[in-house]
């Protein structure tokens, strides 16, 4: 099977347990979205799938081989992270090299070639760069390694708006050329919304949802128009959340679709992703 | 003057001129988004504001006192920071206690408070932090000084959906009760477009503008219907970007408004600030 396949695995910090039991599978070929609120777990299976931490039970099998300590699987998988792994006093072209030399399919052009175009300055030295600088150069390398599974761990994290648009446009077109696995984990949810295909979400160390985007999509559904008829067309519905743009009202409503009566100067539209997964996550209390 | 007054602040970084030359005011009692693409001089300025690095030339007033070393300024300014100042060893309540001692105007049983409801662990040291926690942990400490300038630089870097909702709800609620002034440097724009006042927007080490967020938002408008209408309104304007919602269809559009035809379906809103930041700060050649 062509796939990262999550286990039955299970983590535990002291007293805390970071993942429960948690198996689900990366189909190889597709987009996903990893999401989950702070200290859901995500970073802790990302660092297992990285073999950089191991899970205490279970196991984790990509394209059925055993990810731990398996050289054949550090070819296939990369995991780009949070965590500062790079020594922080060489020039960025000189990981380019380094990192050519422990990854066959480093392309180093394309490397440069990116790097370029977020003006990234490949002579300056890791711990010179701003956080923003930073998050750029770790996905400059995810983005120039020709990986089947490639994980993005925030990978936008400090940018811009224009650099966030130009890795979005950067990454679909990569996937364009080569449909390998691409798995974004991020707190940015509705901009990476048009570009995932399949959301898994985790919460508290266990899987909550893994579903198309599609489906998601069919949870619920947005009424927008002006704010006095929205509010009118709500009193009976489930709504999650409101936004205004201007005279324009927009209301998230859980449930089926029905048809709206044509002259009602409502316009329905698809749910936004952010908000339903604010509602999905939400805890009493806060 | 109750200000913040930024005079001819220079500052040179070996070849790069990180600030040229830059004036502008932050009035007391507003909030201000702070604006700039990454490496535009946003940190250089901060760092100067806070006193951690000097400028070439200029200088920074606080209430018509400069600010560099002195420390009545120290009691009244307090920027938030992206660079890791704190002992990383430390437990977090013990920061809040040394805080205390630090700035007379720190609310230690507001700062519990505030970390309570974003479910920080105060016993935990700093180190054991993941980034959105290191994040939230600064922004509990700006919250809960009252200090009459406040500098929140990336809040809500790494936070998730739910916990930055939360952020803006407690900024404001702050805002209210004391109304400071509230500097906030971001690159989620759009996220703080309903919460800001006044935008100072820097592009290369200069003020770009520094406008009203009414004042920006007539630069332009923003166009909402069904797709094919959208597309025939917008042949002969200046689009700046588009959005799509199902099976609405958004355009960003510079210029004045015209009013609309009566039964043309289409919906006219305000512009959306990111998208329109975007378009400021772009260069040829991305």
């Amino acid at each position: 099977m062509n796939a990262i396949q999550i286990k039955n695995v299970t983590k535990r910090y002291q007293d805390v347990t970071a993942l429960d039991n948690v198996s689900f599978t990366f189909e190889h070929g597709k987009i996903y979205g990893f999401l989950g609120r702070n200290g859901a777990g995500k970073s802790t299976l990302i660092n297992i799938i990285a073999n950089r931490i191991f899970a205490d039970e279970g196991e984790v099998l990509v394209d059925n081989l055993p990810a731990k300590e398996n050289m054949e699987v550090h070819e296939k998988v990369f995991c780009m992270s949070e965590a500062d792994l790079y020594d922080t006093g060489l020039k960025l072209k000189n990981h380019f090299k380094w990192t050519a030399r422990f990854y066959d399919s480093f392309d180093i052009e394309k490397a440069f070639s990116v790097a370029k175009k977020f003006n990234l300055d490949t002579e300056k030295k890791y711990k010179e760069l701003s956080k923003g600088y930073q998050s750029i150069f770790k996905l400059t390398i995810a983005l120039a390694l020709n990986v089947p599974y490639v994980v993005f761990d925030e990978p936008v994290l400090g940018l811009d708006a224009n650099h966030r648009e130009l890795f979005y446009e950067l990454l679909l077109q990569d996937y364009e050329d080569n449909q390998r696995t691409i798995i974004i984990a991020t707190h940015l949810i509705e901009e990476v919304a048009n570009i995932i295909e399949e959301v898994v979400l985790i919460n508290e160390g266990k899987v909550l949802l893994q579903e198309t985007v599609e489906e998601l999509m069919n949870t619920g559904y947005c009424i927008s128009g002006l704010s006095e008829e929205v509010d009118i067309y709500c009193k009976d519905k489930k709504v999650i959340g409101y936004d205004e743009l201007g005279s324009l009202k927009l209301a998230y409503i859980l449930g089926e679709r029905e048809r709206l009566p044509k002259n009602s100067g409502l316009q329905i539209s698809n749910i936004n992703l952010q908000k339903l997964f604010v509602k999905l996550t939400e805890k009493g209390g806060n």
